[in-house]
């Protein structure tokens, strides 16, 4: 058992869309305005006392990345997506580290701030393997797609006239390989940035039983409950663009939720209230908590997380007390 | 205070150009394989019970990232070099901690792995600055580094009719932003890696003393040995393509060292045996830790780790016993 300072451990996640706004280009200005921006509304989570974990999406910048590789593939040797995520992890983190350190200096809060390279176990026989259906990526031409699925063994895709795209595997998160350093970090009070972009994934290789990437995307919000329940957090924070999560969202009978219990939102869930490709994961990464024992949820947006913290915004998830 | 095992902790660091050997085009499996191989020395120090830290460098592949920039600016937002050192400590932190983890689990050695993303500070009125001196990233046409020039305000170098490269300032790096979680994780046992490519150079805003990025290349051995002496190690390695240090190196007269004092390397420095861009700033690295109390230093190359180890390899530099 590590030292722990007592105060319970919140996990916060976000986008990797959360550093790039609408109309702005990503370069690294906008990264550094937007993360100055979300660590600000961070803030009240320390001033609360709360031990912080941060996780974050990686979308565009992944995306970014990938068409680089594309475009210099006869220049320089083009790396495999976990070795991608990797080098999202490091930026962010960085990012993300700087803009909290320089919160916490301006408010003269000693704490410390460390980004840790994640990886993520899944399973080799995991069936999101057999079917990979994460698009990812630049939109080719038909013919350079389908070079690059013969000589490359791509799974690709016709993506509705926008062009063609590669598919990837988005398997389960299993367990994330550094649970006990950020455990132990984030106890002695030091605020921690992990499993970016949902983590690198790797397998066991069949061989060896060693531990091997896999050209895989994981969904961070699902990483993020998986390790919210190997570090004991008590609440696990998902901050998106909405204030709250809605039932029959975008029809006239709309209704915001402000809080539901595990079973209520379980039914909710079976009822189809929450959409595969934005809520859906959301919901079910609080779910997956709070059924592993977490004892709270919140869904909010940052501009809203300091009224949410007091009971007065957001959507909150009550598992057990 | 926090928890010790009681071991004494050594810090390795270890080149970029140790993931690429002669010959090889510098992809993932070469970098895998490479890791692999390093890895594989470092496991004496695991047998030996010393509590360990690893540093590496980046040229080549923040190299590859500087000439991606190039070559994708009308597609892609270009990053600075701040976040490129960042990328590069994600992508090479996975790789040696998936390599380090694979040899502890092949021995069933029950130690953790984990990469911390570092920040390191240095003083914006470094003297440096005034005088950029690294060349750094590809090799342009007078045209395009004047362009450059103009437009991004680099520093430019006519290179001995290579080509055109940017010049940057190297400053020396004052204190690792991380060094207390470095610290204590490696105290707890836990394998680090951090510092790579000699830490994301930052210094204090003059506006509002906030942290901020700067374009700028930290020689790793000497953030190697400020990291060494704020973490209290005993032992501070350099590894390199050679197995010793050597006095009139390339002479007639050329003499392995095995074993030097502080004293008497201070010597051999003032006589100029190391040259600038090789041995020069391991040699340093080792005696300003020796000079800030560590109590000895050791240069040598993977393959007689062990040996060296032993007594019976490499250059043995003491301090303070």
């Amino acid at each position: 058992m590590s030292e722990t300072n007592g105060r319970p451990i919140v996990l916060v996640a976000m986008g990797g869309h959360a550093f790039i706004q609408r109309g702005e280009k990503g370069d690294i200005r906008d990264h550094e305005k937007n993360a100055v921006g979300i660590c600000a509304s961070l803030m009240t989570l320390i001033e609360r006392d709360y031990n912080l974990v941060v996780t974050h999406g990686n979308g565009p910048q992944v995306g970014n990345l990938l068409l680089q590789n594309e475009l210099t593939q006869d220049n320089v040797p083009s790396m495999p997506l976990d070795v991608l995520v990797a080098n999202t992890e490091g930026f962010l983190g960085y990012v993300l580290q700087q803009a909290l350190l320089n919160h916490l200096r301006g408010r003269q809060i000693k704490r410390y701030v460390v980004t840790m390279i994640t990886q993520v176990l899944v399973e080799r026989d995991d069936p999101a393997f057999q079917n990979p259906s994460k698009p990812i990526g630049p939109f080719l031409t038909q013919e350079q797609a389908e070079e690059r699925r013969d000589r490359l063994g791509w799974k690709i895709l016709d993506d509705a006239g926008r062009g063609w795209r590669r598919l990837v595997a988005s398997p389960r998160p299993v367990r994330v390989v550094q649970r006990l350093m950020i455990r132990d970090s984030a106890r002695a009070g030091h605020i921690v940035v992990a499993c970016g972009g949902g983590g690198i994934p790797i397998v066991r290789r069949q061989a060896d039983n060693d531990y091997e990437g896999v050209e895989a995307v994981i969904d961070k919000d699902l990483t993020s409950s998986v390790l919210a329940a190997e570090i004991g957090a008590e609440l696990l924070i998902i901050l998106t663009d909405v204030p709250q999560v809605y039932v029959h969202y975008g029809k006239p009978e709309q209704k915001a939720l402000g809080a539901v219990t595990l079973e209520e939102i379980e039914r909710l869930q079976a009822e189809g209230h929450f959409a595969k490709g934005s809520m859906g994961p959301k919901v079910e990464a609080i779910v997956n908590f709070l059924k592993a024992g977490g004892k709270r949820g919140l869904i909010t947006s940052p501009a809203r997380l300091a009224d949410a913290m007091d009971g007065r915004a957001g959507t909150h998830f009550i598992g057990k007390i």
